[in-house]
């Protein structure tokens, strides 16, 4: 038997233990899945012969070490800043190591004595960052190695709620961490670049300055750039490229929506809220408006942000219940952002039942015998129920089967490194095929980047 | 004779000196003017019997030291952080110290100790911090002293340029550090408080979340919120005040075609412009327009602020050829704020002989024997050529008066502190008078903050 230690028994993780439970006889795995709260772990060992449950705290040296030691494999699950000293321990005692998260500098220091060693360390191995990487890479080094020259690069990745549960004004629901959600955007200009130029936008605009896409089948999204669309420059060769964007999808219309609450300052996390426990949700609306001694917070926001009386923004915005005058986040010293995130909660949250959804979209630009080419990649995964969402599952199924790939030799090539090269990603993207995760392909015309369609 | 060290001989440093030479002869000073430039100080000595120039390098402890020691009393007119070490030496030597910075916490961590010898440190005591301090508590406290209840405070200051000389569609020109105009309100939202109601305001709404003020004789101006109304109000006195807002003065119509410029993002300061050395200014405003195949920059513009054909934010725009296509900025690494800066001091920068004007406006809501009444309280103070400028006055008259009341014993509390009570500012508001520096103020009906005025 092969030992596979997994540190972390979070949401994603069930998904990853069922897959390599399924494979553990045939191919002689054994499971240890640890966590602080043992019963996390239990649940998800689901008292199968070949997995094992135990208590572990990470910050305890000995408990960590002794686990490590006795593993073929590590896979970390943890947040992503805790996986630094798993990963010391698994230098120290030659074990491979799998994580979903992005690569730290520290993690990144440790890949001398990683490949000294022969290890592997495999990062980014999720849905975003993860799939993204493998998908996007396919069809590059495709297209290089007909000879074609990249000169576009757009990617765009989205966590929605799946169309038959899709009943809300927002066509949004919480699918993973909420305050990521609130937070998103924010922390600096968005920073791309589009035939040649650089292009920069602050943080206030960045929900007006949306693209469509159309996805078959599931219709039309919106996207919105993400901070640094230039941060895989590099990684993936794209020195010279003319137009690379990387953008989050929504459906389309939330972005126009999601804008009165930046406009209004509701999704500011760097200050607290004078009084925020006593506040109702209509005070903490009313404290980013003007003061008037007679005038109603619903005209004061309509005023401010400009909404007419037939305008479906106002519907969005009763549908929070945002201006109740009796309903109280209950929360101190609360940010506006910890507060606007409370409150959004109360509506955005899946019910029992409840399905979400994973979309990807790649557009790939490029020259080949003199002729300008497109190529449109899109991946759509539906959840299947309260574990199997898409999420845990476009997470999970990757970080597992690239486990068992290198368990089994089959990626062998020894670095801290995240899942860009053909000898990685062709082997994992063919397993996710036949695990539902499939990417469809379509040549159209290449128009460049024209926003306005001119 | 008395022994004056004035350290730092910049802008506001020359009436300060005028001032005290004036006085020489009747009060027995002898002024010694330092700077890390000879010629600035020499400049400034004027040749004067009762006046002697030298250079200091302030970071020299030593020679620091030594013209310390011989001093009687010590001005510091350093940018802010300098202050620190002057101050611990006249700590050590038994020295009074006056500046017009903000106390900073290193400056009021010495107050047991300057108590304790009886010194006299006065901050805050140029023209804001330091005019409006005085101002403001002189009409506060003869409220109180009537027997009041203030219920409202509001106070304004402007740095603008004189009406004979404010001849461009923006009504401004830099009359200070165009740095501190460019990124006037950054940092985080503004704060303040109106009818018993906190209210805060983002940056990228604070130019259009403006009220409008009238002085008589100078027509009407606007003003915007700083970023914090409450720091005073412990000091003031105002704890329980409805109503406290402090903001900034501007001829009409400059915020709103400020925020143009925020909006695009052009007043960020976090991040360095991809190739801002060889940027025009036309690629500038360009870096953050949407791209296009064929458009122009300039509609690309009026699109993306929805500026109208007859619109005159769009001859302000013009005004600073902000669309040409030649000029180039030149800053290697810039941020956005440092080329806009640039690009505005083009045009806004005081030619030979244009004159500069301080505008101060305090309101006053009080309750007496059951009556709300109000007072309104304005100051304009213009400039007289290039080394009188209204800044200069505002700022080194009161630092000359408070330097000259303390060596003359007319101000004797001890302590770290700041112009707050009536036996500082009492004397020295009356010798501002007598200086032409001099508080209007009319009794008005009381009607709250109410900015609609609905």
């Amino acid at each position: 038997m092969r030992h596979i230690l997994i540190i972390g028994a979070g949401k994603s993780t069930g998904v990853l233990v069922d897959y390599l439970l399924k494979k553990s006889i045939e191919h002689q795995l054994h499971l240890t899945i640890a966590d602080k709260q043992l019963e996390s772990a239990q649940t998800l060992s689901q008292n199968h012969s070949n997995a094992v449950a135990i208590e572990l705290d990470v910050f305890e040296p000995e408990q960590r070490k002794q686990q490590i030691k006795k593993a073929d494999i590590v896979i970390s699950m943890l947040p992503a800043r805790f996986h630094i000293e798993v990963a010391k321990d698994c230098v120290a005692y030659n074990k491979n190591m799998v994580t979903a998260s992005y690569v730290s500098p520290e993690m990144e220091a440790l890949n001398t004595e990683v490949k000294e060693k022969g290890l592997i360390f495999m990062n980014e191995i999720g849905v975003d960052p993860g799939v993204d990487h493998m998908s996007a890479m396919q069809v590059i080094d495709r297209i290089r190695n007909q000879g074609g020259k990249m000169i576009l690069f757009e990617s765009f990745t989205g966590g929605l709620v799946a169309p038959e549960d899709d009943n809300n004004l927002w066509n949004y629901k919480f699918t993973w961490n909420p305050r990521n959600v609130v937070t998103a955007g924010q922390g600096g200009a968005a920073k791309f670049i589009q035939e040649g130029k650089y292009k920069y936008i602050p943080y206030h605009r960045l929900f007006r300055r949306t693209e469509f896409l159309e996805v078959e089948g599931y219709g039309r999204f919106e996207a919105l750039a993400n901070r640094n669309s230039l941060k895989y420059r590099e990684a993936y060769g794209l020195k010279d490229i003319l137009t690379l964007y990387r953008g989050t999808m929504r459906r389309v219309g939330f972005s126009k929506a999601w804008n009165m609450f930046v406009q209004l300052g509701m999704t500011d996390d760097t200050y607290v809220l004078e009084g925020s426990e006593n506040m109702t949700y209509r005070d903490f609306v009313n404290s980013f408006l003007p003061y008037s001694p007679k005038d109603s917070v619903e005209l004061k926001m309509r005023h401010e942000l400009k909404i007419d009386q037939d305008d479906i923004m106002w519907l969005k915005l009763e549908e929070l219940d945002i201006f109740n005058k009796e309903k109280k986040v209950g929360l101190k010293n609360a940010t506006p952002a910890q507060m606007l995130q409370a409150i959004l909660e109360d509506s955005w949250t899946l019910q029992s039942g409840e399905k979400d959804m994973i979309v990807m979209y790649h557009k790939f630009g490029y020259e080949l015998n003199g002729q300008k080419k497109q190529i449109d990649s899109t991946m759509v995964c539906l959840g299947d129920g309260e574990l199997q969402t898409a999420m845990a599952k476009t997470v999970g199924l990757p970080v597992a089967i690239a486990a068992l790939k290198i368990l089994d030799g089959e990626i062998n090539n020894p670095g801290v490194q995240i899942p860009i090269n053909p000898s990685v990603y062709n082997p994992i993207l063919k397993e996710l095929e036949v695990n539902g995760i499939r990417f469809r392909e379509s040549e159209t015309e290449y128009l460049g980047y024209n926003k306005l369609n001119l």
